[in-house]
C-alpha cells in the first residue's frame, strides 16, 4: 500500500503562529472506490487566509479542525482515475490541502490547459488572481484616469490588482516591503509608482506620488497602513478589503480616525473570493489571456518539499516572501 | 427701512464649540431687486453637520465663512415678492441660515404644502428624513424579516429610520440616550426595542435584543456605539455612515477592531445627501405621505426666539434635545 505525507493542525497558536502548531505525518493511501480519483500535487499554494483558519474564532469560515489536513490549494495530476470524468496524466486544480496526495471523487477539482505553467493556477490565474480581479472590478469599479492603490503590491494578490488597473487606463501605485519589491514592482509589473514602507513616510509618500488623491485602495494589510492611505482618499473613493494580515498574528490594529470615512464619502466593502462564484469563469478568462499574452507577470516564491511548509508559512505572514508563495512537491 | 436680526459664526472652536463662537446682529434690510422675494423664516433648524462647518478644516463642504450668517435650513412664508414666480402668503423652505429674514432670487426656494405644520419640512419630511430614506434605502437596503439598527434613534434622522425600516418589514431596534427617549421610541415610534447607552451595556443588549444578528446599521453616532455593533454584525451587513457626533466636538473615536469589516465581509459607506438630490423627490413623497397618514411619527424640541438658537445648537451636540431641534422664530 503506497503512503502520503501530510501536514496536520497540531494546536492552535496563542498570539504569532509558530512551527510547533504544525505536525507532518505519514499515512496509508487507501485504494480507491468507484467514481474515484488519485491526485499526485505537484504545487501547493501558501496564503494569509490559512491563518484565520487556524483559530477556533469566528473568521470567514469554519476553524481548520484540529489533528486534520491544513486547508489549502493544489494543484497537481491525476495519477488514476476510476472516474468517467478524469483520466491518467490530466492536469487539476484542487483543495487538497498540506499533502502529496489527494483522493476525490472530482467534484471539487477543475481541468487546467497545460499550455501554461501548472503553477499560475495558484497564483494569476487562480484565487490569488481571482481575488486581485473581484476586488478591483467589482467593488473599486476603476474609470480610466483614477489612480488606484495596493498594498503588498509584490505578492500574490497586489501585483495583480495593480496590473489590471493599469490595463484599465488607471495610474497604479503600490505599497510594497523593501526596495527589491519596490523596483521590482515599478520595472518589471510596470506600475507607475511603488512606496517602501520599511524605509519611507508612506502618507507622505502617498501625497507625492497621488497628486489628484486616491479614487480606490485594494487593501491586503491593514494597521498603519490603512491609516495613512485614508486621508488622501477622494471624495466617493473604493477601499476593497481583502486581507488584514499586519493584524493576523497579534492584537487588532485600530482604524485612528473613522470621520475620514464620512468627510470623504467613502465605501469600504470586505470580501471572501469563494462566495463571489458566478464571477470566476469571466475572472479566469481574462487573467488566463493576460498571462498568456505577457500582460501579466507575477514572480514566485518556491520553497522545495512538503516539510518546509510551515517555515515558508510563517515567512509569508512576515512579510518574507517575493511574489506568490508556493511549495514545490515533486 | 426695515431691520433684520441674523447670528454669524464669530469665532471657531478650539476643541468644543461655546455660545462665544456665535454672534447676534441686527443688520438692515435691503429694498427687494426685480425678481427678488423676501421671506419672514417662522422656523430655523439645526442640525449636527454645522459642527463640521465651524472648523477651518475639511469636511463635506468649504467652511463656514467668518463673520457671515450661519448655515442652516428654514421654512417661512413670502412676505414680499418682485418675483412672478412667488406671491406674498406662500410657505417656502430655503437655506436662508440663522436668520429672521431672507432674500432670494428664488433659485433655492421650495414651495411646501401647509397642510402639513410648516416645521415637518425641516424634519421628517425635510433633509432629516431624506437623509434616514436614503441611507437606510440606498445603502442599507433592507429587506423584510431582517433586523436594522439605529443610533440616536429618537432624533430627526434616526426616528424616520426606524419607522421606514418597520414599514419595511424589519425588525428595528434603537439606540438612545437615556429612559425617556427609549420610552418614546418603543411606546410611540413602535420600535421592536431601544437600548439606553447611559445606563445599559450596548454589546450585551444588542446580542439580546436582535438574536438573529444585524444586517443594517444605520450610524449617527459614531465611537463606543459602532465598536459595540461592530461584532453583532451579520455577514454581509450595511453600514450608512450619515453621522459621528460622539467625534464632533473632540478627538476621533478610533474603531477598534477593523478585522470585523473582513470577517464579516461588511459594507460601510459614508455619504451625505445634498449630494443624492435625484433621489429627494422621490422620498419627499413617500415621507409626506407617511407623516400624512400618521405612520411616520416625530417630536420635536422647539426653543423660541433666534436668540436661543446657540445654546440650543450646543444642547443638540450633547443630545440634549429630544427629537428634531427647532428655533421658532415667530
Amino acid at each position: 500500500m503506497a503512503t502520503n505525507r501530510r501536514i496536520v493542525l497540531a494546536s492552535r497558536p496563542q498570539g504569532a503562529a509558530s512551527t510547533s502548531n504544525f505536525r507532518l505525518e505519514t499515512v496509508d493511501l487507501p485504494a480507491l472506490a468507484d467514481g474515484q480519483v488519485l491526485v499526485h500535487n505537484h504545487w501547493l499554494s501558501l496564503d494569509p487566509y490559512m491563518r484565520g483558519r487556524m483559530n477556533d474564532a469566528r473568521s470567514y469560515a469554519a476553524p481548520q479542525p484540529l489533528n486534520e489536513t491544513m486547508i489549502g490549494g493544489t494543484v497537481g495530476v491525476v495519477v488514476e482515475s476510476r472516474s468517467p470524468k478524469f483520466v491518467a496524466g490530466e492536469a487539476v486544480v484542487g483543495m487538497f490541502g498540506w499533502q502529496e496526495h489527494g483522493i476525490s471523487d472530482g467534484a471539487n477539482l477543475r481541468k487546467v490547459d497545460p499550455a501554461l505553467p501548472l503553477s499560475a493556477y495558484l497564483g494569476a490565474v487562480g484565487m490569488p488572481g481571482v481575488t486581485a480581479w473581484y476586488g478591483l472590478n467589482r467593488i473599486i469599479e476603476p474609470k480610466a484616469g483614477e489612480t488606484v492603490v495596493v498594498s503588498a503590491a509584490s505578492g500574490a494578490v497586489g501585483s495583480v490588482v495593480g496590473q489590471l488597473a493599469k490595463l484599465a487606463g488607471c495610474r497604479a501605485v503600490g505599497i510594497a516591503g523593501g526596495s527589491d519589491k519596490c523596483r521590482y514592482v515599478v520595472e518589471e509589473l510596470k506600475f507607475d509608482a511603488c512606496i517602501d514602507y520599511k524605509s519611507q513616510d508612506v502618507g507622505k509618500r502617498l501625497e507625492e506620488l497621488c497628486p489628484r488623491g486616491i479614487d480606490g485602495y485594494f487593501e491586503n494589510v491593514g494597521g498603519d497602513i490603512l491609516n495613512a492611505v485614508l486621508p488622501c482618499m477622494n471624495a466617493h473613493g473604493r477601499i476593497a478589503l481583502c486581507g488584514l494580515i499586519a493584524a493576523y498574528d497579534k492584537e487588532p490594529i485600530a482604524l485612528k480616525n473613522p470621520g475620514w470615512l464620512l468627510t470623504s464619502r467613502l465605501k469600504v466593502q470586505g470580501f471572501i473570493v469563494s462566495e463571489h462564484m458566478q464571477d470566476w469563469p469571466q475572472a479566469l478568462h481574462e487573467l488566463g489571456a493576460g498571462v498568456a499574452s505577457g500582460k501579466i507577470r507575477f514572480r514566485e516564491s518556491i520553497v522545495q518539499g512538503l516539510e518546509n511548509a510551515p517555515t515558508a508559512f510563517l515567512g509569508l505572514l512576515k512579510g518574507q516572501n517575493f511574489g506568490k508563495q508556493l511549495v514545490k512537491l515533486i
